[in-house]
């Protein structure tokens, strides 16, 4: 499986706030007024969270780009270091985010795959995410299987 | 609500090895074996892990003791920065554990609840987490209610 020509796929980088990261994860959830400083500082800790080595990063956020440059799909896995399973790593996936007008690509099985595969590299012994009841045949399809319920409590008062 | 007489709550700590939250863990699922150097070493980088800021924890681990100083449950809380909803909190649990011989005594709602309100006070928008069907009706005893399907994939070879 490839991307579409012309198609690129990398790290999120703090300098990729005027490349359509918002107006992507916007067709996701709210993403609200975030100024280029505040989204420059965000990824750039992100660059700095480094595992119990100090080698690896905690938060791998991805992006496609199109043949313009601009992206047009996001998502992340982020390493969570636990006591149980022998010191064991968990992969999280969250925030996975397509334009809509970029939709029959296969973008998002792509960047699901490129996800997968670094969270098994990193070591995880496994890899979990939350989805709503109509996406779980297309996580399926990318190799996961139905394990447990999402629970939630909101803050309307912390709510954007 | 209050916890037994005797019973306190705090921050795991590095210096805790010895008392029982490894056995405590094992209640949960499979914990292996983990030195105490190695113990140390994880919940000390688990203490250098902050936030954009710098101030606060990232992982935060907490554990009962009972009135003899051992460890008879345990729960964790750790904070993900997203870029969504203005630039978010949320608030992943895991790794709930109380011991067998300890039930009966509210200590998983306790706990729970003072995960929950670390949660809250840190500014996440929302805290989520993953159960069985059967533990649905506890969680939301504690206030959280059912939002999503959790999805896996798990590798045998990383696994211990």
């Amino acid at each position: 499986m490839s991307l579409p020509k012309g198609y690129t796929i990398r790290r999120l980088q703090p300098s990729d706030y005027s490349k359509g990261v918002l107006k992507t994860l916007e067709s996701l959830t709210t993403v609200g007024s975030i100024s280029e400083p505040d989204f420059h500082k965000l990824v750039s800790h992100w660059n700095t969270v480094k595992d119990i080595s100090g080698k690896y990063n905690i938060y791998n956020p991805l992006v496609i780009l199109d043949e313009s440059e601009v992206i047009v799909a996001t998502g992340m896995i982020f390493i969570e270091e636990k006591i149980i399973h022998g010191l064991g790593l968990v992969g999280h996936i969250e925030d996975i985010s397509v334009l809509s007008s970029q939709q029959g690509k296969k973008l998002g099985k792509f960047l699901i795959d490129e996800l997968t595969r670094i969270g098994k590299e990193y070591g995880c012994y496994k890899i979990i995410l939350d989805c709503d009841r109509k996406n779980v045949g297309f996580y399926e399809k990318c190799g996961y299987h139905e394990a447990g319920v999402e629970m939630q409590i909101r803050f309307e008062s912390n709510k954007l």
